[in-house]
């Protein structure tokens, strides 16, 4: 009997890394599922993950908690900073348009923590739903940066010394948000279990105002999908 | 009136990392002492910490708690897997000499919550107290891994998109055990509150069997420097 290829997968509980873990399924992994609550202004988001990883066969799912909020730094988790509404800053106009909801060293933190959980389960390779298109203009989204923190695997690991390689898998990358959606419907999202706004109600409603609600909102329309997205009343 | 420069200093109470501190301190810096509490089985090296923060003057110090244990595999970690006492493996001795001590990815790990710090801060450099001579066998204490990870720090930071450096110091790196307790107690180290131990009792006082326990000692030895360290009682 041969040994199942597993992988960890980081799994927000949004619209892209729910398509991430189902793009992980198909390509025949065993998913160990990893949320990250990190002083997030809303828990909807870890809410909507634990039945994101359900409904996708998840083998295990794992929340790990970090108090980001003493680093502060990001409208995401410090509440003194409001998160801005309206358009995103355009991502070719230079290194200033780095915006309020980029939380320092996130994807950083992120890819550590299933670093540790790749080691100990033997997976070869990490999903992170990270998208240089639509990508709001966080530094730590561009494929340099994966590249990067590859290398670091490679060398920090028990099975990096040993020879082995553990690949991070970025599949939704290169795709627009409406080839995202697209994609995880195909292969069995339930879109409207996943949460995408930064100020989400307790109830997972969405703002249907700040940035990351209008990528999601116009990536449905470009899809021609109806967006089942639950918006709080206006 | 010119700004301070600023470092953020990985602090965990234990012997190497108090004296990367007050060589950071020497170096002009004003230090942003960072612990991480991840689930050790005991607090004493994180209470020292605190007091080794407030001798060497740091100008912050925060302790930021991670849920490690749901990762596991780690004798630190776990308590399930007992810490070995006696001879660490040799380093020479290949791929397979990572102890059970090991916590997968755990400087990555540090390093990236150091590096969300510093960018909140605006420092400009790291400090951790990796070692590459008597290291115990772990991956993510050789100079391969620091400069992967700091060519990471400058892709996925706001400070590396605009163009400046973020750079990782190691000032203990090629450091003997006893060249460090050399340096540290030029530099005003109180080795009396710092703790070592994989498996320190509630007060602080040291198994004297570990790995970090038989490193210590015999760093004192070789330095010809008294030895403060708080036994527990055989």
């Amino acid at each position: 009997m041969s040994h199942p290829r597993s992988a960890v997968v980081l799994l927000s509980g949004g619209l892209d890394s729910a398509t991430a873990l189902a793009m992980a399924r198909a390509d025949g992994y065993v998913c160990h599922a990893l949320s990250v609550a990190y002083g997030q202004r809303h828990s909807a988001e870890l809410d909507a993950s634990v039945k994101v990883a359900r409904r996708l066969g998840a083998a295990s799912h794992r929340l790990i908690q970090v108090n980001l909020d003493l680093i502060g730094g990001s409208a995401l988790t410090d509440h003194r900073i409001a998160v801005p509404e309206g358009q995103a800053p355009d991502p070719a106009s230079g290194g200033n348009s780095i915006p309020v909801t980029y939380v320092p060293a996130r994807n950083t933190l992120f890819l550590s923590l299933a670093l540790g959980l790749a080691e100990v389960q033997g997976a070869e390779a990490i999903y992170i739903g990270v998208n240089a298109v639509d990508y709001s203009g966080y530094p730590d989204c561009r494929p340099a940066f994966i590249a990067a923190f590859e290398n670091v695997a490679q060398l920090a690991t028990r099975v990096g010394v040993e020879g082995g390689r553990l690949r991070i898998e970025t599949p939704l990358i290169a795709l627009s948000k409406a080839e995202i959606i697209r994609r995880g419907t195909a292969l069995g999202v339930d879109f409207a279990e996943t949460v995408s706004c930064y100020q989400a109600d307790a109830d997972g409603r969405a703002c249907g105002r700040c940035d990351s609600c209008r990528l999601r909102r116009e990536g449905f329309a470009a899809a021609g999908i109806a967006d089942p997205t639950r918006y709080a009343a206006a």
